[in-house]
């Protein structure tokens, strides 16, 4: 077991290359631990100043009196393993190292030097090029990211794992926004010594994780990376993207992050085998997460669309079609015999079940009693296009009134602006997912499925 | 040449079914002409009442004295063949009938005698079953959707012409939303009398139109329409998006438009030798869009990408990998000696040219500079991840410079929240094409060069 708890839950923190210059790296990353109100202690370290953001400074790690839990590492290359050295005989054991200029610009000798040492001192380390860390629940803002650029998302389900840095700061950015809610985020670039089969059995036993987010460009322990991917599918799911699936793209990734990237048809055997659920970009990736953060949990594969726009009950039908996991529902002799006494006749009773551009949030009431009494059913797509007039808005009541009291779950598809957006944002709150575009839904209900069943069989 | 000018341009509209009942269609639409100022007379129908929003209404169209251009037409279907016969007789000659309850329903022979009618009176009719139009420079918004529901477009250069109606909503309101502008929307339902074909001729020739996007289900005389498509991709692009393609898809559309789909290989063949741009979703469709929007044009295939984003870099490689029409640039031994000379040695000269985490606003200026002076390059990806701390907000002038006075295209991608959105918006307002995300930039540049080789060529 690899016990990462002191950097995730640390009492005290260095920061080793704090400075006094807003753009330097060493004053970013102390800054954001003083702004995200990490609740213990953090010690400067700077040989050159007495004092930074009214915090002493210290000239060194080793004139600091009082025990220290975890180091952040800021200085350059060059002098890292002079710092960690220093580390040492102070008796930490956990070190972050944001410092980049080692094997991803060919200085393989540096960084495996440090490794030597590393190993040898039985220190652990997240890095070294990364970004830093993040813990929402533990008020732990340890990235070198400025606060106003990129927001820090709410504690939550997710956990992120991503090699790169700044892609992994982009994507917390527009995920929190989009009302992700997390647990951790960790940018553990080159994996000199911690890597991402470390992180994810440390996260296969975070009981704030719901789910594993993944983002790698190349491992370098294949065999141990395997083994965690399939013991850990079984207890929570894990979403991995890769980087460099192509030749270019593998070339690319050697000069990124030092990793060999391997080639597509390998990852995607090891993914499947082991029960990763695979990304098809960096949307779906929060898209198929949203699914697990709401709790969803798939009973078949037979879903019943039910629309008021036709064209999108037709790109949802040929999308299901195409899809693996899922099959479309047929309706049930009962439950097509109650719809169609309820409804006009210009309502086609079928699958998808469109009520029309006419329809009314009492069409939308009486056919989701049917859908979700109806045993033929196992999953609603439920699309709602709030434009059409006679839709009231107490419709968000009546679909989350279902959402509660059934088990079937109902997944959401709205497109719009503010009008739709409100509606939708209120269908969230509620618990339910929602998604602007069927296609997109119906990737993730498609990849849910596949893994739940998977899940039973690894 | 279909003329269709008087659907657009009107000096006198009548609603005829226009309600004093505000869940009535014909109310609504009534009250979106008022609402949307048009700048003629609009005269209510109904022989219920006196007076529709302080409108005198009268009981029948023949009662009305003056001439009327266009005629909007919301009654049940039943009553519709009579209606059109008053129109007939008032010496009308457009149409927008409204009403469903034709062949979408089964009801082939009420259609089948209102095309007989319409063709033998020589009257010109969109619908049935539609959504009705609008277009932005006449401001004119005959729609059925409440405008607090929906939002209406700025006035600009896509024409959107959907054969389905509510999702042909849903996605006007979102693209405006996204900034996207219009001429004309056209919503043609169960295509009776005008189909699609003649909708894409008049826009053909419609000086505000620059791009037309067309979602259809299914259509008619498919000579016709592909002699369509032929002649007018070499005016300007159409960017089609077809549901029903598959066999469940099909028997989808066929009863939402009484529309018989066809096989997707079908499509497909008669789309690419035609020239039409084929979009893989909805929001594909607007990405293309925005692009002829914002006047890119490329001239040539060889793209170089230039981040701050490590990942990116390697996602982006692996997608333009992947692309048909892409491929990636090579530098010229020149520039690669100045962008060395310029850079830290950390920074890898290459393709991606990845300036790093920390790379300055500076360091993309000289990246910038070397790039667009580059005879290898003909296209430049730009990847700024505005997270990073050391990139500052006049960035944004320094691209939008070199955006003017070159002319390869540079494409800029950047995610993340407020402070990335800011700053990309900026970006847009300054004419430059911006994405969230890589893979979309890419399969958007992809099918943008297609169609541009292709164009010579048909």
């Amino acid at each position: 077991m690899v016990d990462l708890k002191r950097f995730f839950e640390p009492k005290t923190i260095a920061v080793i290359g704090a400075s006094r210059n807003p753009s330097k790296v060493g004053h970013v990353i102390f800054k954001n631990v003083l702004d995200g109100n990490f609740k213990g202690e953090v010690i400067p370290i700077n040989p050159n100043t007495h004092s930074i953001l009214n915090h002493k400074a210290y000239d060194s790690i080793l004139s600091v009196e009082m025990e220290i839990d975890l180091a952040i590492i800021a200085v350059p290359a060059k002098f890292v393993l002079g710092v960690v050295k220093q580390c040492k005989k102070k008796g930490l054991r956990n070190l972050v190292i944001i410092s980049s200029g080692f094997s991803e610009i060919g200085e393989t000798k540096l960084e495996n030097e440090l490794r030597k040492f590393l190993r040898e001192s039985k220190i652990r380390a997240i890095g070294v090029n990364c970004l830093g860390l993040y813990d929402a629940y533990n008020k732990l803002d340890a990235m070198f990211i400025p606060r106003y650029r990129m927001r820090r998302p709410e504690p939550g389900a997710i956990s992120f794992v991503c090699q790169s840095g700044a892609i992994g700061a982009a994507i917390l950015d527009k995920a929190t926004e989009e009302k992700h809610k997390f647990s951790k985020f960790i940018s553990y670039g080159n994996a000199t010594d911690i890597d991402e089969s470390d992180l994810l059995e440390y996260l296969a036993n975070d009981i704030n994780t719901k789910v594993i987010c993944l983002y790698l460009e190349g491992i370098k322990d294949g065999e141990k990376f395997y083994k965690t991917l399939k013991k850990i599918s079984k207890i929570k799911p894990i979403i991995a993207l890769k980087g460099g699936l192509t030749r270019e793209g593998s070339q690319a990734a050697l000069s990124h992050t030092g990793a060999l990237a391997g080639d597509k048809e390998t990852y995607l055997g090891i993914f499947r085998q082991a029960g990763v659920i695979w990304a098809n970009g960096l949307e779906e990736m929060f898209n198929i997460a949203s699914l697990v953060e709401k709790n969803v949990i798939f009973i078949g594969e037979r879903a019943q669309i039910i629309t008021n726009g036709g064209g999108y009950g037709i790109i949802a039908v040929d999308n299901i079609a195409n899809s693996k996991n899922i099959k479309l529902a047929k309706l049930s002799p009962l439950s097509a015999r109650k719809l169609r006494a309820a409804f006009p006749e210009r309502v086609n009773i079928g699958n998808p079940l469109d009520l029309g551009g006419d329809a009314t949030t009492e069409r939308y009431k009486i056919a989701l009693e049917n859908c979700i009494n109806d045993k033929n059913i196992d999953l609603i797509l439920l699309i709602v296009l709030y434009q059409t007039p006679l839709i009231t808005t107490d419709i968000v009541e009546i679909i989350s009134e279902y959402h509660i009291e059934s088990k079937k779950p109902i997944i959401a598809v709205s497109t719009g602006a503010e009008f739709t957006r409100t509606l939708s944002k209120a269908l969230e709150e509620k618990g339910l997912a929602t998604f602007s575009y069927p296609e997109d839904a119906i990737a993730v209900i498609d990849k849910l499925i596949w893994y739940q069943e998977k899940r039973k069989m690894i």
